[in-house]
């Protein structure tokens, strides 16, 4: 029986040229894994679409997936099967059946990122692989009043990676939180879709606030302006983290 | 002036084959890339002595180690030089000039090591560098019952790995605690010293015990029979850091 079935997918984006398949598989991306797993698990060819195009060296708790395929394996059986054919670093962490109509990515409601910055005296090898260290301690405060004025529907221009082709860069920010956490400052944002680049680009605009290199009001004259040159540096990817992506509700009945 | 540094030292173990330099430097080695990285900054051969011969895979926040140099260099800025030298997965943490009589491994007075334990009903690929997973739920209030058993002055004989040499197998645990940290379960162990995969086997012990494969009590059994195969399995090792040493007062003034 063909069905559409979608996964929640786990990564450790550090080995990877990110989420999505490039022509011709010559670098290692996280789909070209998940795909040639589910070919060997299912034995026929196999379409994935994806809900977001994670970069390279991006991790992910929540990415989504889905793929079309006529099988018997019951659904509950599925990500325990395919884990045998990932590599470590990458694992399918949930599967359920979902309409045909259903669409992985234009159906998505709200997607959740966090960015992790270690803040310490010198670098530290246990955490490097999944947060930017930054020497010192960062103005939490400044960072948060900064983030407050990204919150709710704008237009994002400013905080989008040039040469990008996308119609509008219009997006609606619902939260955006920084939290101290330890040693650890999490930026925590959840919006509807986010523009290429977007989340480090944030990232690195609020963390230059909390250094005290940009006044927090800056981040809004960036936002008004619409002019990349006066928001903040792109964060490196690997203190991101895809967490949750959320469906319309209505979509998965 | 000729001086004796100690060194507090963090790594990632996952690329190493342990501490201890090997003859000939044919594997990499923590310690080997550690001289290698005081002989670049000194421009002169330095010998080191480190406290913990930590296994390979195994990781470390405060592992302690000793050179003799002869150096203009002040100490304080001698960690942020010699990360300048160092790869990404080992950072020298913090530096002080210690006495001549001062010994880097003699004069530890307690150790401490953490092993962490991820519980979830797949595998994660964001923990696997630094956990050990394991299906479903652990008992933490029977792994706590077993630990027990292990606090104070004992033979370890059954914790210990066949094959040492070492002249006494009796080490003191000052504590060993169990605790649930969300879908983690922390092992922390602090003793005198420990011998060779003694707490590798601790925890691989506690663990079966968590998993009701073990009663608390054949864990006593294994201690006073002094039988290594009544004790349980050797856990691997990135699950392993060493946390923290402590030395006897007086020797540091």
């Amino acid at each position: 029986m063909r069905q559409k079935i979608l996964f929640t997918i786990a990564y450790d984006g550090g080995g990877y040229a990110g989420w999505q398949r490039q022509k011709g598989d010559w670098v290692k991306t996280v789909e070209g894994e998940f795909v040639h797993a589910c070919e060997a698990l299912f034995r026929q060819k196999t379409d994935c679409v994806g809900a977001s195009r994670t970069d390279s060296g991006v991790h992910a708790q929540g990415q989504r997936a889905t793929i079309e395929v006529d099988t018997k394996i019951p659904v509950e059986k599925m990500p325990m099967a395919l884990n045998g054919f990932l590599p470590e670093d990458i694992a399918v962490q949930a599967a359920e059946a979902v309409p045909e109509t259903f669409h992985c990515r234009f159906d998505v409601d709200r997607k959740t990122y966090e960015y992790r910055i270690y803040q310490g005296n010198y670098r530290n090898p246990l955490f490097y692989r999944y947060s930017e260290f930054i020497r010192g301690d960062l103005d939490i405060l400044s960072m948060q009043r900064a983030a407050d004025f990204l919150i709710g529907e704008n237009d994002f221009k400013a905080f989008c990676a040039a040469g990008t082709t996308v119609k509008s860069t219009v997006r609606t920010i619902y939260s955006l939180d920084v939290v101290q956490n330890g040693q650890f400052a999490v930026i925590r944002v959840t919006g509807d879709g986010f523009l290429y680049n977007m989340v480090r680009i944030i990232a690195g605009t609020l963390i230059q606030v909390g250094q005290q290199k940009m006044e927090p009001e800056q981040v809004q004259e960036a936002l008004f302006l619409l002019d990349r040159q006066k928001a903040g540096r792109t964060a490196p990817p690997q203190g991101l983290c895809l967490k949750e992506i959320q469906y319309k509700n209505s979509k998965k009945e």
